[in-house]
């Protein structure tokens, strides 16, 4: 019997979910409530792909024969050092009569749950891809189960942009929601790390229209000047978010004083204690970097005695991809800078 | 100049803070804001104390070696595995002018900040451990910075239970809080994993006084007779932490459905799934385990498309000491159950 989670297609170990699985089911043939796309490209998490590149010091053939190995070992691009995968865009080419996803053959659709927990089976040998960037282009099939989630691609959004923002679409609703429910001021003060990048900017505009009052964090000056002509927050500043001190020195610097929300969009590893360091007693850190150690930002919050709450930013929330889209739509500068990144 | 954090005393790699440090400056002399201790003993973190017996199959002479080494090469307790640390008991030695922990030479005391930052020197070779529990009896000193936190050991309970007690601490508070600020109901309900644990009999005691439904989860008969003796749950059942389906089915077997709040107190790997397929939409996961991937529990969210809180726990509240405490002295069959499981 088919399961909503994705049970049966689990091969190894026994009994547990899709995404902590060694080994998944490829199999084309789909179950009554399974869906299957036609892959057109991978959009690797971009921890992930920083891990891989600089684990083969930039060396693109490299990176793509470990890409294409763990699909094949694992039936999943599930990074086993980061531990996260990413998604992609298709074209749906079945659909089961009892699949509840409202989906069409035909449809150009982006998966919107992770790859770590999606069987994928690639045909092509990556062959279009030179390995340098996180946007992969494959030919293959993926399998959706009955409770994973995927965005028909809109018409008036080039691809690749739609794709870079609905991968992290849950970062500007969940920034959004934690802005809206701050109890204890009406405009609290909110510091994005890594500010720049795909989910930093979409945190700091929707921080912004929540009612915040905003400062993005960059790494250098290339960053700062493209953070601070997109005019998306308040006020920029330059700092390493693996220093501690020098971040909530910048922090409070641009603020006046520690963040009330302090969002993590950095993907590297280390930022937990200057995310810390940074955020007011009584205030939220919101992790989205897939380099967060839990270990790290718990004993630091307990070692620097801060009394503030550490969310794990979950990739879901109902709407996130409307909300990501609009979000979109409604600034011209966020496009802009993020129609850039995506190239 | 010292740093109330500590910076002062990190080795390598420089500019982090003492958690993040590969190795600290142990020296017992210590400066204006500092407070050496004389150790006694050493509480040694669950997920720490499990990894070290697992890798060296139950050797103790193996495990206590282990630690040495780490102890002696990173100047501090602080598993490179697990991240983890635990806490120590002693009594304290010197106290700097300036120190604002409000300590006295003499008084007997327990660190509130994980040995994961706590700058540590054995003298005896920990030769009066056996390496088969993780409390170990050591001698030699730590130091605590200005802003470390510390109790003074309370004169009306055993300090073996002490300290078990004080270690998880934030446990308990947090719990009182999350179930205190739960908005949609009256009574939540909650469900805690390894309810009959350390940290999981304190949160269970403390979600019923703020009001909750509770069910304990433990995974064997022998733990399932202890918890329904103490009586500290409204209900107890048997459940593989790690088995998502089968928890989630235990869970709304117990509560009539999914728990509002789930308390994540289970010291093994694999958690992360089954606590989010337990949890109720909107719901919220505590997760104290040391034990929890950050990804698992990320991309877990997300693949099941749940939109829950998930927040990782945070070691330190304000007052979280005494509120354990109290709870304990306040629930004779709490006590017990620690008592027992202290030795």
């Amino acid at each position: 019997m088919n399961s909503p989670v994705g049970l049966h297609r689990v091969l190894a170990p026994q009994g547990v979910l899709p995404q902590a699985a060694e080994k998944l089911d490829t199999r084309a043939a789909i179950g009554p409530d399974e869906v299957r796309i036609s892959v057109e490209r991978l959009n690797l998490d971009a921890a992930s792909f920083r891990q891989l590149t600089t684990k083969h010091a930039g060396d693109g053939d490299a990176v793509r024969a470990e890409v294409l190995d763990i699909i094949t070992t694992r039936g999943k691009m599930h990074n086993p050092v980061t531990g996260s995968g990413g998604m992609l865009i298709g074209t749906v080419d079945a659909v089961g009569p009892e699949s509840p996803l409202g989906l069409r053959v035909g449809d150009r659709v982006a998966t919107l749950v992770s790859l770590t927990l999606t069987p994928l089976a690639v045909t092509d040998g990556l062959k279009n891809w030179d390995g340098h960037s996180e946007q992969v282009p494959a030919a293959g099939h993926a399998i959706l189960f009955a409770r994973s989630i995927a965005a028909v691609l809109p018409d008036d959004l080039e691809p690749a942009l739609a794709l870079a923002v609905l991968d992290v679409c849950g970062a500007p609703a969940l920034t959004d929601r934690v802005v809206r429910r701050y109890g204890s001021r009406p405009h609290p003060s909110v510091a994005v790390l890594g500010g720049a990048g795909k989910s930093g900017s979409l945190s700091l505009a929707a921080a912004r229209r929540a009612g915040a009052r905003t400062v993005g964090i960059v790494p250098n000056r290339i960053e700062r000047d493209r953070l601070a002509a997109a005019g998306l927050a308040d006020h920029v500043a330059l700092a390493d978010a693996r220093d501690p001190v020098a971040l909530a020195d910048a922090v409070s610097g641009a603020l006046g004083g520690p963040a009330d929300v302090t969002v993590v969009c950095v993907d590297v590893p280390g930022c937990e204690h200057g995310a810390v360091l940074a955020t007011a007693d009584g205030g939220t850190v919101i992790f989205f970097s897939m380099a967060t150690s839990f270990a790290a930002a718990a004993l630091g919050a307990e070692g620097l005695a801060a009394d503030v709450t550490m969310l794990i930013g979950n990739g879901y929330l109902p709407g996130h991809a409307t909300f990501a889209l609009d979000l979109l739509r409604s600034e011209p500068e966020l496009m802009k800078l993020l129609a850039e990144r995506a190239g």
